[in-house]
């Protein structure tokens, strides 16, 4: 495929460039009946919305969703759901000569290596604007999840070195999660990070730090044993965010240094449905839903953009420096945790169609 | 997709359970005029092999391949290459209560709950067997990439607690890396680690690991701008083996306690070749290759399957035990390094053959 | 995939109902570099607005494109390209019981099958007003294809049992098909089929015809062996149509009563360049291009809307009688025209993106 | 994709070349729990097979297919399923200039401006042969088919100028079909094709002709609205067959004579369901299925080999003849119709698959 497209029945496509005139999304496969309008978009876009806290950006998007196709009457026809976003501004800016420099951390020398050239307005295509596109899909696909009690909850777990203590993240509550602009459930912690995010701001530098992606409700049996295995596919779904390094799930990196006597959850009988002690496994194995909570966590890095003089080097390979204007976040978290929703949504509403075929019905 | 297939344009399809006939894989989308034979597959098949070492399970499988078609002359024509593996012994066995017990670890469950029956001879299509048709495809791919002076290289960076000292993975030689059966370039720790996995086999145990994997001479420009990046697709592919349950890249985890001004690679002109110093971003911006050797990470789970009894529950959700019998790696690194390597090849075959099409032929 | 998508490395995906706010297309997997504008679209979108002249529909739209994304300093970027139709006037109409009607040779009661109930107005999803998105992304795969020489012309060779003489479709112009509205260059069959077509309009019937499109310049080459021939994917693009009921190249039907002796078209030696004498192979040897012209011809259906009563059922399947209202062409073929172009001219710039992969390069 | 694979959710992958080792297929996406073993293959296998009487070519193929994977205990297990077949006496021929002369009417030359070579031994990729891995995908198909009471039975309609009268195809029994080796139902036309065939065959020539394709009991409701219509979908699948040069379907090419007042079929109810009087619309309106029986057409060109000197070229450009020895079918009608039922039962079992997930489970 071409690359801007994900999913197989659930099927998502976006185009826009963040300077651009608008941001599109086309999300194919979405089954007849469901009720949708873009009130249900409002929420998920609004969290990820720069400008909400001093913590994020404080550029302003309107953000506003036009439900363009695929929805008659209030519901969903089965045919495509195309979502627009008009950008803003976007024509009077100065880039000065960001049309020759490669920003340290950031996409523009490898566009230029792939296509010759580059829309390096704002970062073009490979700017955090397109997931403006993502997150209305995976609201959808967070809607359509939710009738089969289906529910996603991303949260803060760690910004620098400062880590949250969440005793039981499968019980933890969206309102929890936006008690603070952090979006981190331990409130001493969040105010610890909220402190941190400050600080690095006002050296002009970032933080980078980790999100934990909480999915409950999702039955045994969903994803394909080979290559698409819902761990890959959920893996592929967030490594395709901006800025994500590092993806585990389960117990994830701990089981290098693990014995399997102590890493096999064993089955047990929980009121007469088959689960596990302990969730070690992350709710999949053989790359299978297991009915056991899904548990990732994404390391996300620093900002690369800085306020501050970097070095660097231009088209020509000359040594110049390059500093950021404009406002970036200093910290990439708080505004991450619902793109990763949006994107393990997307998986799901797609291995959730896929699994429909799975056997014969009887 | 039916979900047994990876790659847009190098496509592998497998097919085969681990004790049922065969294992096949067609790898649809090799260019005409690669020089091909069986004698091209055997150095990572063998290296695939079980029975290896004392490290390794002693099961002897033949894993001898059989090129079926796309291969003319010496070369391949362009049409789909199949490769055959025929199965060893696979009628005889006893499998005991094995179809109604669900293994701690493994994906009988799973598959019982997608599927509503399973193959259970030997873990049937979610057994490692599945792997020997990948490694075949890895082989091709790797062979088209090493035209253009691409090669992969991985090893074992940590077994237990037990990590390697690799001064520069880049420069990492096949010969290093095969010197111990345990695949550790760090003789020192590789001493260590067999002693390790010695102890745990002898305590019916197993223990996980780390596994790194490195790809110098992909050029810069690689890989898709939004869903399918490159980052995106590795991470798929190698979380599509079995027991992985983490990947990074770069790096990785660490990125959560550092700073912008520390983790961007600042781009430098090297001999008149644009690249970075340092290379925290892994060799991939914006999901696009940079030029600068790509690096990753995986977190192997340990062998699920030991010789002692565990707890379990049977089909009917009634507590039980189940012991493996048969012979387990109680380590499955060593294994896992042909298999990382062939994932990553077969990514980027795929997207080096995407790339033809970025830009217009000037 | 979800159906709305068409094409590998060329992507088309389109979104909007005909009454819906807007119609959408994303045209994923053009190559960077390609000089593109809104005017680029227009000419095509003109040949198949409605309105054109008293043959065709005078229901005014619009069809004003704007190009939302993956065009930078009039350029492709590489990125995927969004166009956007807004539609007109959707809001204010009375549909009457059209909800609850099947009208026959329609799709409503086969989507009220698919999906339990349709957005009704206008034909919704199945309308003809789809194929805007289609004309869109065939202007941009017609521009990439032109750089390379291959020009993709149609022209309505059969209105009801007047058929056009033409000597040598492959020397046709674009002028010679646009001198009339019914876009026949046999002057006068254009000038009885105009007045047949007159004829059925007065009857408040309607009439089919056979539109042939000829494309020279592919290279020898282009096509994939099996399931992807070049003459398979043409096929389903015509047949993803509306109306159209069947496709032919070359001699077509009438090798049904054709010896092979006759029937194969010699090689020959053309100044140098391996030709046939002859084509009634259409340009397509194993599916595969062999640079001749490819030449194709599609049955077109008479319009299905008739401004009379016609019997048919409700839902309840009760007897009733239909008739359409508002203005519909009693001949489709003059619009068909660019829509046949588009689909073609997209599955030929997809294949010769992929054919960039079929050999090694040396 | 890479070209060699079929369907979305059955999906089909085969390899092989004619006289290679092997052909094989893998059919990924069939639901677990149905039935089957190489005993279902065979009697599709057998009616495909070369040889069966004088009308066909004498060439003894055994045609044994061996089941390697995705079967257990008798049913399929939702994994992919691979049959085998061995090529007989591939290695001992002598294949004179084959390698250097373009036959007319084969892909010999559009393969080589393709791949640069190719596997010239009996045709290679591009032989008819590769269908004996087709008929098996689509005995499979057929199975899973049969349990909705889906039926698939083609004949052959046309020899030459020579054409059948059935009265009402849709009810034919495979009896009847098989009740000649011509597989035309028409005892009389049968004769005098056979006759024909015989004639041409005594003149070293071949015949061309039209197989008609019928399926019943196919519920309203299967197929995608757009790209993906089962029209289209089945004339790709038909037009992937070799010597196809035309497909329609319903009324086909005889739309472009009529009236719409008499091409449309009125939707009646009969016996409280919906359905239409007459068939013209062949079944699918809008692209999707109306429950009314399926009806298409293809016409096949005649046999390109012939045991008779043909003017052609070699690869330098060089006039020259060639003459094809050995044994090829004077007509190919006989023999395409179980490959014509392979493939639509391909499309069906694929788009009723995808049926599932259409709407909203109520």
């Amino acid at each position: 495929m071409a690359g801007s497209s994900f999913g197989v029945l659930f099927r998502v496509t976006t185009a826009g460039e963040s300077h651009g005139p608008a941001n599109v999304v086309i999300v194919d496969g979405v089954p007849a009946g469901l009720p949708l309008s873009e009130e249900d978009l409002l929420p998920d876009l609004k969290r990820r919305r720069p400008g909400q806290s001093k913590l994020t950006t404080q550029r302003q998007e309107e953000d506003q969703p036009e439900i363009l196709s695929g929805v008659f009457d209030g519901r969903t026809t089965g045919t495509p759901i195309a979502v627009l976003f008009r950008n803003q501004d976007a024509r009077s800016r100065d880039y000065g000569n960001l049309a020759e420099l490669y920003r340290p951390g950031h996409a523009d020398y490898s566009f230029d290596a792939r296509f010759g050239f580059r829309d390096y307005r704002g970062g073009g295509r490979s700017s955090a604007r397109e997931t403006v596109a993502r997150v209305a899909a995976g609201a959808i696909a967070r809607k359509l999840l939710a009738q089969q009690g289906i529910r996603l909850l991303a949260f803060v777990r760690q910004v620098g070195d400062i880590s949250a203590k969440v005793e039981d993240p499968t019980r933890l509550t969206l309102e929890q999660v936006e008690a603070t602009p952090v979006r981190c459930p331990d409130l001493e912690a969040a105010a610890r990070m909220a402190e941190l995010i400050e600080t690095v701001r006002k050296e002009k530098d970032s933080i980078g730090g980790i999100a934990e992606l909480v999915i409950t409700g999702v039955p045994a049996g969903w994803g394909e044993p080979v290559f698409d295995k819902l761990k890959a596919d959920l893996a592929k779904a967030l490594f395709s965010l901006p800025a994500v390094l590092g993806v585990e799930y389960g117990a994830g990196f701990q089981v290098a240094t693990a014995r399997g006597s102590e890493n096999n959850d064993p089955f047990v009988n929980r009121e007469g449905r088959i689960a596990t002690e302990g969730n070690r496994h992350g709710g999949m194995l053989g790359g299978i839903s297991t009915g056991m909570p899904l548990v990732l966590r994404c390391a996300v890095k620093p900002t690369s953009s800085l306020p501050r003089e970097q070095a660097t080097v231009n088209q020509k390979g000359e040594a110049t420096t390059v500093q950021t204007f404009g406002r970036h976040d200093p910290c990439l978290l708080p505004r991450f945790i619902p793109m990763a929703e949006a994107m393990a949504a997307i998986v799901l509403a797609d291995h959730g169609l896929r699994s429909l075929s799975a056997r014969l019905s009887t």
